[in-house]
């Protein structure tokens, strides 16, 4: 039997502003990275996401990121380690303080935007992160760019780690992701999309920008929420696996 | 034998202002009522703040706050419930990480200036600290105004409530703090603070304003860190207890 | 010729965060209400905003607020007059210097949210606004609640005011709002909206929530533009005044 | 007749928190670099460090810096050309509403920190700022590092540009700052670093570190007041020019 997890961000809106349909796309993954108030979500907010996500079954992530709410964690801060290492400590414990409220737990972190793709090859911040998870709980699975230096750094470290792949992003031969700068960065087509991520469950591949196959070892898939068409994708996604018999399940148990 | 805890504000910094003197401070009080990030305290501070507490077997309070960093906390703010409680579920949950990290456990809440004041007396706003305290841990002790109304608010929901009295504060007949707005709210003689609050912890009353006894129900007496005087009170204080044979120790263990 | 002016609030976006469609608001209103960065906006969205108004000749006002960006400036905040004085000159400020970079001015000031609901009638915190808008720029409008006690402080003090009726809310007898804890408080049917405001163009009085005629000294309306009914009843309102030779010009010109 | 600027940073205040002795320095400088709210300075503190900088005569500037309290404007971001631009216009314009309320105005721009040191050399960033200062007010002048690639694209670009010398930082033979990361970077003898001061006056250059004469083109020297230690080495420098003729005058007149 052949299992995979669905990961999205939710809990992204902000006081008074929306972001993202969090109750659709509750019903389409297993995983839900929270936003922990740094670079998005309100703690009334970010409980009431928590508790749909409880509602559904679907597993908790603490999604951390730099402070920075205007530039909602998606510009490069050069943070000092002591600083980081605090942040990531602080953010996951304020979700799982709302976990707990909730009746769940935290099982999972998943860097957010800038510090995401920096920490994917940066080993000062990288450590700075993984030591922060370690500190606060050795059991938390990080989830991180399938083929980056930082899965390796972090099994090193001893954390679990779970690969990730992009939905509706285009791979390089390589098995990196295709920049956003560049043409064909980003896939609008739900269908394509889905059939691409049924062949990465099957066969550990998908077809690179030049036609080539990359192989990328993912044991869970991001998808969207949004906006309109982003949910759909997700549940084209999920429609495609089901129908074919893979068991979407997330890497962890809720709680 | 007679035990009493002292207790004072720390982890106040916030990234390059520095407030108060944690670490001499640390050397006096047995509790740590730690900022949380709202009226004050970045996560790398308050962590090296909670590091330096266990270092010296100092237990670890939340002190939480509305979310208010350039009035400190300290002006009134109509939140709504569902906000207040979302604000303590967060607050508590971020020192818990931070707390983790540094080995140590968050052993109780004490809320702090505006929020504090507020909730001796609102009952909707105690209700919503009450509920928010109890769902992330029901084990965590509830520090708050001796003989406010708040006390019993909390015991009738289960929380274990340590009352606390002010060292430098006057008191009025009816043992409710008089109005920092009224000349001689505010103590500064040293000596004289150290008598009274011996006597607090034999006799179980402090001499109010008008010269009759005020009977305060105290488990805790609240000392300052803020300003090279406000920790020479709180030495006197605790030398006047110890001389007499108090033994200073926090009404819970650190972790 | 009978003029009137419609105002809505603009700029609230904040960041990723989207509010409003201040592009098609922009073509009903005559002034627009920009936020300055307290409750909402950050510099880049309120100087799109900005340019846009000056594209659409409509006047600028600093829509000021209390400093609190999770709460949208909604909730009370129990200010000194010397916070909340600076927190206005800075304000509008700040919007000045976005409209100096966009070839205009600002020309008004409009209070937000809660701050607006407060100085209507709290005279501390009314003055400490009026001291504020006077010192940065005496001919500064003030758009103030019609009839309120605000409208003659302000005028005694010796601004310009402006007052202002609400399109979609229901009055008293009085000519006050009705709470919008109250049923019927708030409107929703466009076209009697619309013929309610013709009718205080023309007549100088609204059809109170008894069925009584309250009078209204109002020289501007206000619409909103956050959803998209809001905007077809801004439009409605305008259409209805067009249609019986209304002049749609705000109280004092662009620049 | 020779005359010399000094500037230092002002209105570092936040809240609660003191940074900084403003009275002292603002006896010594003839320019102050007052924060605008997003690296330090709430509104109430800044109004009240112009109204002292306007008592002592002192010419009042920009000190404006990435939206970075917690880091203080230390940390480089990655911001975008948008972003920094209406940042810098949002500043300039708050800084300029509470000067005018103060009864003077903002004469000059100093970027902060992480800013000051990037558009020192970095070009996308350096023209986003200048952009930023002309179209608030093209007679702004903007005080930049002596002999950065900086001083000459604000001159390209129309502004006045004033050159600053750092009285208590090391500097390479070609006239470029030591590192703060090597040893000797920064000078702590208040003798030495008045002599060196006065000799940049006369002679236009400094001792670099390996005894070289290094020439540093520069209209304003820097100096602190953030320590007690600070304030009188200041006070050493500004007594050493006074002693020898130098009259200290800003390099634009107060208002």
């Amino acid at each position: 039997m052949t299992t995979m997890d669905l990961n999205s961000d939710l809990g992204e809106s902000f006081g008074a502003w929306r972001m993202g349909d969090d109750e659709a796309i509750l019903r389409v993954v297993t995983s839900a990275n929270v936003a922990c108030g740094f670079h998005a979500g309100d703690p009334a907010g970010i409980l009431a996401t928590v508790r749909a996500a409880v509602a559904q079954g679907v597993t908790i992530g603490a999604h951390v990121a730099y402070p920075d709410l205007v530039g909602f964690g998606r510009r490069n801060m050069d943070v000092t380690s002591a600083e980081l290492q605090a942040d990531v400590m602080y953010q996951i414990g304020a979700l799982q303080g709302l976990a707990t409220a909730a009746g769940t737990r935290v099982r999972y972190v998943k860097p957010h935007g800038a510090l995401y793709n920096t920490i994917a090859h940066d080993e000062r911040q990288a450590k700075a992160v993984i030591a922060a998870v370690r500190a606060v709980d050795p059991t938390l699975v990080l989830v991180a760019l399938a083929g980056a230096p930082l899965v390796q750094w972090a099994r090193d470290a001893g954390l679990t780690v779970v690969g990730e792949a992009f939905a509706d992003r285009a791979y390089t031969p390589e098995g990196t992701l295709v920049s956003r700068r560049e043409k064909g960065a980003v896939l609008h087509d739900a269908t394509l999309v889905a059939q691409r991520m049924l062949r990465l469950v099957r066969e550990g591949v998908v077809e690179a920008i030049d036609g080539s196959l990359a192989r990328i070892d993912a044991q869970s898939i991001c998808v969207h929420g949004d906006s309109a068409g982003a949910v759909e994708m997700a549940q084209a996604v999920r429609a495609a696996l089901e129908q074919d018999g893979v068991v979407l399940r997330s890497f962890v148990d809720p709680a």
